[in-house]
């Protein structure tokens, strides 16, 4: 079944909010044999909702709305759909009673429009809604089904899953279920070279490579019947991708960087200390998004100027004079230094010109050293970065947990660098 | 004019990512007299891309596409839009000298796919991507314009403001000029109560106010034809706004609190130096968000264990075990100690519960104290704030940046607590 997912509300083309809802739905309805083919959003405005409502009825099974349900003028969507459909509106006392609930329990006056949201189209299926005052509905006419939900996420996802997941699952024959592979070190052209022959191949399941900032997500996906085991069908592609990408694939299971790296450190118990020039504390500020994390994250500093190299790591005078604040010397005595004051398992320093200023054409900006001291001593990597100055700090975070990653599993790192 | 949003890419079907680019680009083209009606989304195919396209081509004057022009075989949107206004796609010099620059820049192999990414429409204007590989453009024909641009918002954000926003008011009869005023301090409900005789009363400018974490910013919009100056309409307002808001009212060039610190301290060639707890180098990496700060910026520390506290900043055991970590006593110790280890003019840090574990009855989650230290002595200030662990880190940091912001311009600091 093909669905497509119509929000109603001008706030959404003013910019004021993003579209979190479709995002929210469509990553849930695969899992019922549903296949998300369009987004759209209109205004509040009746004529271009119709006309909208019938493109997508056109070209869709399933229509899922959001927004437009509740009590002012503006808010039009059942009443427009209803009208699509040639169903009047009818009162739903259960949802009148509801709506007299909700208003009792925060102690406010319910005022007169709020009676409106209480009247659904005839025939319909009303979902109650556990979290606000707006009820939503189920329409089907012939082999079409239009879904109405509320606006606000707080409403809208609980009323999806109580009640609109239920109806599909009941109904659905088959279901899509995919797995994310997580890559970092490979860029996504070369990802996809190297397994163009799997991507062309396939059509059960598929596979779909997509960038982010300094890495790449590989989507595999296979449809089965209810019933039926998915991993069959996934297991032997994604074993493929996994032998060709090697250990670059650090996820199978759509799991950040950041976080893989977080709980490999609490798992082992190891404990680490940050040493951060041109990221700024970006590697900590990161780290300590994890609740818990304290139990092996002891601290970190934030070198900017030389002084502070020398005053809270001690590094030495000579090596910043002679080869730097930003050399793989310089790297290494910051993660050595931070490693021994702080006295942890790991230190991990990063020193480098994220621009727009500062480089030169022996240093130019982007030029990035990273050191990684433990107990097994102290290897440092050189970066060489492009962009500008935001993306040069987050793609070395990046690179920074994937150092301390393959430190922790034993797997070998490149240390950049072409003399 | 009216514009549709056209989001091309399977990963926003299948939830992965939400659309921001739409609301970015939807909260920018009213400012070139452009409406927004309609925004939708389709996945990586040419049919559907292709009857996407002629929709929005009937019901818009202006169809900004978003997403694949990338390399790979799923990126197609050129590829389909040329094919819609019968246009060849050409060999754009320029861009694959760009391409390459960018490959050569980041020490990584171009591969052949890359070489798409230079095939152009004819007769369409280039939009160059000083943030990746793939070129925008923009095609007109008749009264209608289609511009396409990449998908990632780092490449696709810059090449906004920088080529269509300018390409649009060229074009543009009326524009609406807009500033915002940012506070601090002030609730959004509290800033409308405020002014909402000033929001009723107007008409031309219109006032918004919108709540982003923990600051309200207000957007004071004028309706101007080109070249009629926007001031005359906008001062006023604007003025009595200021009266207002008090020294709430941080700015009125919608300059973040952050940023507005960091161009006071590089100004007024103040240094500064933090010390972190709970909020894990917000601050810290933040304020090296900054090109140049590393004049003011000495450097940071994050020290989430105790024994940090003590070896790198030299609090004192006894102030530990009295008032514990989380107290004005650490705070205050933590900001001289940070000061004059870096030997700075100011030290600012940060102790806290962001939770979710952590906390007790006497001290809850989301109890945090700031200290700043300074030639003329330290100053504590105690927060008590809801919601979860990064909104008690996000809002602890912009109160750190707005006592760092009262202290330079010699404004009241509340030093918040009941006792």
């Amino acid at each position: 079944m093909k669905a497509e997912i119509l929000a109603v509300g001008t706030e959404l083309l003013m910019g004021q909010i993003s579209n979190t809802n479709a995002q929210y739905i469509s990553s849930k309805l695969p899992d019922v044999g549903i296949g998300v083919y369009y987004h759209s959003v209109v205004g509040d405005n009746p004529n271009r909702l119709k006309e909208s409502l019938k493109t997508a009825l056109e070209r869709c099974d399933v229509v899922i709305t959001t927004g437009g349900l509740g009590p002012t003028q503006d808010d039009l969507t059942k009443e427009t759909i209803a009208g699509v459909f040639g169903k009047r509106l009818v009162l739903h006392e259960e949802s009148l009673t509801s709506i007299k609930n909700f208003f009792n329990k925060i102690g406010r006056q319910m005022t007169q429009n709020n009676e409106k949201q209480a009247y659904m189209p005839e025939d319909s299926i009303i979902l109650k809604n556990n979290n606000g005052t707006a009820p939503g509905c189920i329409i089907g006419q012939g082999s079409k089904v239009v879904v109405m939900l509320p606006g606000p996420p707080s409403e809208m996802k609980p009323m999806f899953d109580d009640y609109v997941m239920p109806y599909f699952k009941n109904k659905s024959e088959f279901l899509i279920e995919s797995k994310f592979l997580r890559v970092f070190g490979i860029g996504e052209s070369a990802m996809e070279t190297l397994i163009i022959d799997l991507i062309d191949g396939q059509t059960n399941p598929t596979i779909a490579t997509y960038a982010k900032e300094g890495e790449v997500t590989l989507r595999v996906s296979a449809k089965v019947k209810v019933g039926e085991d998915s991993e069959k069908i996934l297991k032997p592609v994604i074993d493929e991708i996994k032998k060709r990408a090697g250990d670059c694939l650090y996820s199978d299971r759509n799991q950040n960087l950041d976080s893989l790296v977080a709980n490999l450190l609490l798992e082992k118990n190891i404990t680490i200390a940050t040493a951060e020039s041109c990221t700024g504390g970006l590697v900590a500020e990161t780290l300590t998004n994890f609740p818990g994390i304290s139990k092996v994250f002891i601290g970190g500093v934030v070198t900017y100027a030389n002084e502070a190299k020398e005053e809270i790591l001690g590094v030495n005078k000579q090596t910043l004079e002679k080869f730097g604040a930003v050399s793989r010397e310089t790297a290494a005595e910051m993660a050595e230094g931070v490693r021994k004051r702080l006295n942890t398992n790991i230190g991990i320093s990063i020193t480098g010109i994220a621009g727009p200023d500062g480089g030169t054409a022996e240093k130019p900006v982007g030029l990035v050293y990273i050191g990684l001291s433990s107990e097994s001593g102290t290897i440092t990597k050189e970066l060489r970065l492009s962009g500008n100055r935001n993306r040069i700090r987050t793609v070395t975070a990046l690179h920074a947990f994937d150092m301390i990653r393959r430190h922790i599993l034993g797997l070998k790192i490149e240390i950049g660098g072409q003399k």
